[in-house]
């Protein structure tokens, strides 16, 4: 699986004056420890970043490649930041994310496609989060439309189910995994050249509830959606009882070799 | 799911020993401890059981269920062992278990009809281990045509794809979730009225992996298992953190109501 390192965020506190400074140490250290934790992209999330989202987006982006050799998944709302990133990225970024407003894609589908970027396109509207599998199919048959119409790959296109808080929508976190499994149907649903990917950012499963059931709850659901063939998440790769889950799918389903040292 | 405590067998010294000297106070003990874990069934595992098996069986069935409310599962190759056990159990008991091989099919499928008792039917015959999904496929067809001829519903029989070692076999665990997948679709496959049930030795897949990886690798493959549909487990139900993962997918599942405290 792809994963997606959520560590850098505006949200966490050091991370977040970090970038107000333009102290680069706690940001580039963070990725450093993602990387070697086994993470395949880093996560950038500066915000909405509404003043000096550009400029921002761009330091972040050279100071984490300065020092540390894989791709980041550049994460605002703010779009012209977005391609600010794409501007100064080395290697195939990720664009985190659209949703299924058709202005959006209209928007940035063509940036990933200008800057051969993979793109994730969250079932999700203005309108708010969808009550069902049906109406999450609906919204990102319209991403896949975009995709196609802009010339993105549907290699490059990562669909998102969205997950919700267990303990605020329990019934939400079912409908995604039946939708990650409708998702998976969706090259034979539309005759699409090509299967869409999969993702989802894992650990809002267990946002609202207590710290010692958080990582449980997070491993379990992604061992779910993997065997449902999710082939991605936006997750902590520090977790280290997440990170061993996902060592052991990957052994018991023979796609890496075991060894009695696998987890070292 | 439907959970079959591992733990008494006399493969475990301090059990082998209670049921040599008849004690019954180390059994019912255990007994107790996984049906107060959560346990719906009890595996009786009591060997070979060439000498004086009908009266050990007997003996078990009777220690145990007259002070724990469970049904048992009767496990030993002693087939007039069975018959003893199943003569004086009360509910709805479990026969551990019948191969592939005619000659038991037709000693046991009767039994379970006589008794209304659940039967394991495992996909496996005395040639040995099936090297593929489509052989254990073979097998276990003929033991649901088996169970039709004898008139044991459907319901009753549960289909084991045997689990093997991934320290020694690693490929055929990757063959036993193929297969649960198959077996799964075994009513279409075969016009049946009633899907037959699966269930599996879980704790087979940890055998000569280290003591620190067992647990793990119990849990990881019996969440990619009951993702795939799976129905029961023969497993450690004191395993605390194997319990947790199956709470934990029965609530990312939406079958149990989340609750902060749905560990207690």
């Amino acid at each position: 699986m792809l994963i997606i390192g959520e560590n850098i965020s505006v949200i966490a506190r050091k991370i977040g004056n970090a970038m107000k400074e333009r102290d680069p140490k706690p940001i580039v250290e963070l990725a450093k420890a993602q990387a070697a934790a086994g993470a395949n992209y880093i996560d950038v999330n500066i915000g909405p970043a509404t003043r000096q989202g550009e400029e921002l987006m761009q330091w972040m982006v050279k100071s984490i490649q300065a020092e540390v050799d894989l791709p980041l998944a550049l994460d605002t709302k703010n779009i012209s930041a977005i391609e600010a990133g794409l501007e100064v990225h080395k290697g195939k970024a990720m664009i985190n994310s659209v949703t299924g407003d058709q202005e959006k894609l209209d928007l940035l589908m063509p940036l990933a496609k200008k800057y051969g970027a993979n793109i994730i396109g969250i079932a999700l509207t203005e309108k708010g989060v969808p009550p069902d599998v049906d109406s999450r199919l609906e919204i990102v048959m319209n991403i896949v439309n975009s995709a196609i119409e802009h010339g993105v790959p549907m290699e490059d296109l990562y669909l998102d189910p969205i997950v919700l808080p267990v303990a605020v929508l329990q019934e939400q976190v079912y409908n995604c995994i039946e939708a990650v499994k409708v998702f998976k149907q969706l090259q034979e649903l539309m005759g699409l050249d090509a299967q869409p990917r999969t993702t989802v950012g894992l650990s809002n499963i267990s946002q609202s509830s207590p710290e010692e059931l958080k990582s449980l709850l997070n491993r379990t659901m992604l061992l779910v959606l993997l065997s449902h063939g999710l082939d991605s998440a936006i997750m902590d790769p520090l977790d280290r009882e997440l990170m061993a889950a996902v060592k052991t799918y990957d052994i018991v389903n023979n796609k890496i070799l075991y060894a009695h040292s696998y987890l070292d």
